[in-house]
């Protein structure tokens, strides 16, 4: 990781930057910008920070998340460069970037991602598909710059990489990004306090629902396929929203003996959102691709119109096929 | 973490020797002693494996953990030396070896360990109260002693520091158990595979007592406290033992501003355990204490006789008592 040289001169060219990416943030996208900004702060840079989306409530312990503008009207003036973190297209950083981009304003466009892609939206291209999460690529970029983050930034890259290897567990987890990780405590960050922020920060009523979602429990295939159901009903009476489901699929992925996990959760009144995943023998992907989704090996989804009944036969017999061609 | 002088002339000069750790042995304890036993073999040495309890079945992914003897009467002859891991004190390898000790069969008794103690059990001591596992402290010595752990060993040696750790979650968790680990990933250890084995290697039961357990979820003191029940007629439903509810604290401790975590879990008729978590602020073990259990300032357990509802009022009320003084 050591190709830095066009994201390098135009650093220490710039003087005024857009740090930005991609909407619906998690703690890798929010974590790289605001660690990078800080970080070229303290080397007398000027710094603005956009999500379209803003920062999500879980992610509000992120030092310096309340400079995170959801609004491009109230920045003013133009920038050298736009830095767009843990995205793969400039598309996804929003449609109002998307609009103000033919402008000019937002400078030259720098998307540094650790997902691969062959399209090339943006003005450089900074892509190290190896890296465990974009927070590594910056740590990396920082250290090449011969930046020392702040315990700010610190935990800012932290919580890049915390997320993005959920907590060191998954096939992204290198010995590199531990070592990473493990400079970025000697600079500050704190890892329990990071992880009780990520890991034990959950809203009463997430817990509520996951009561009433767990009864759903099934396993079929000889105990090689594990579902749960959210439905309607249980989000209104936990008081819940779609997004307090988050991670409930790793309840059924939890169970020994189990190799692809799925939860199915109402979106419509007959429509269902479906989550995949794979401990490895079955790509997702594939059946997910199947409905007119998509993903990766072994963390895929998609949306189905039909009853419950109906979706829950077409997406377990399609587990079943993919299973016994595994065989 | 570097006095290893006494072990390693202990080491260089014996030949045969037994590794043991304690009763009810845990990741680290059993992953401690299956990397260093497997390292010294591979410098000629030979090696007996001990544990009273023998290998629990969620740790029997553990590389040539199918060696470890749960009796000493299959073991013939006399030892060199025995190394005692992850175990404060002699008496805790269980009565067995207790009642041999004096035999001298045992050879030198050699305490290697990461919990403070003052007490002097064993012939040798060596206590990094600082590491973060005492799979760190082996992966440290065998540094020292300038000996690689196998692909086999590491794997051991990454589970004993992901266990005591928390994947990187407990307050012990260090940059320098972080570079541990990174090391053993290196050396052969692969993050996602450890992982797995452990995390995600839950029987079935579990769920479906959890699934019976969280509808009992109670938050009090304005959100501080919150406690879960797991009762008798709960196990029985679920087909489980009472190992099953390792964890359930977990759950009411994950919730947002929650302080104090507590498990009530039914022991006999009206005698119940009770599991105590702290996220900081109130140390649970003068709590634990106070009905003569014992623990940790974050983790600490007792266990009280009584109905359910009288067990209760007097854990809760001892916690919002803590909880003022604490204000």
């Amino acid at each position: 990781m050591s190709d830095f040289r066009a994201i390098e001169d135009l650093i220490r060219r710039g003087r005024r930057f857009l740090l930005t990416s991609h909407v619906n943030p998690d703690g890798d996208a929010l974590g790289s910008m605001l660690g990078l900004g800080l970080s070229l702060e303290s080397i007398g840079k000027e710094v603005l920070f956009y999500n379209a989306d803003g920062v999500p409530p879980h992610l509000d312990f992120l030092p310096h998340g309340g400079r995170v503008s959801a609004s491009l009207e109230d920045m003013e003036g133009t920038f050298d460069a736009s830095l767009i973190l843990d995205c793969t297209d400039v598309g996804r950083v929003g449609e109002a970037f998307q609009r103000e981009l033919g402008s000019g304003r937002f400078g030259k466009t720098v998307i540094i991602d650790h997902h691969h892609t062959k399209r090339r939206s943006a003005d450089l291209h900074v892509l190290f598909p190896k890296a465990g999460a974009t927070g590594e690529i910056i740590y990396s970029l920082l250290k090449h710059l011969g930046v020392n983050p702040s315990p700010d930034a610190a935990t800012c890259l932290y919580t890049a990489i915390l997320s993005d290897t959920g907590s060191f567990h998954y096939s992204n987890t290198s010995s590199r990004v531990m070592r990473a990780a493990a400079d970025l405590v000697d600079l500050g960050a704190v890892p329990w306090k990071v992880s009780e922020a990520i890991y034990e920060s959950e809203p009463l009523r997430k817990l509520r629902l996951l009561a009433l979602a767990l009864p759903t429990l099934e396993v079929s295939d000889g105990g090689r396929v594990a579902s749960v159901v959210v439905d309607d009903a249980m989000l209104r009476k936990a008081c819940c929203g779609k997004a307090d489901t988050e991670g409930f699929v790793n309840f059924p992925r939890s169970i020994k003996g189990v190799y692809v996990a799925v939860l199915f959760r109402q979106e419509e009144d007959s429509k269902w959102k479906i989550s995949l995943r794979s401990k490895g023998g079955v790509n997702v992907a594939e059946i997910a691709e199947g409905f007119g989704g998509g993903g990766h090996e072994r963390a895929a989804g998609c949306s189905i119109d039909g009853s419950l009944a109906k979706v829950k036969e077409a997406v377990l017999s399609s587990i079943s096929e993919a299973l016994k061609w595994g065989e």
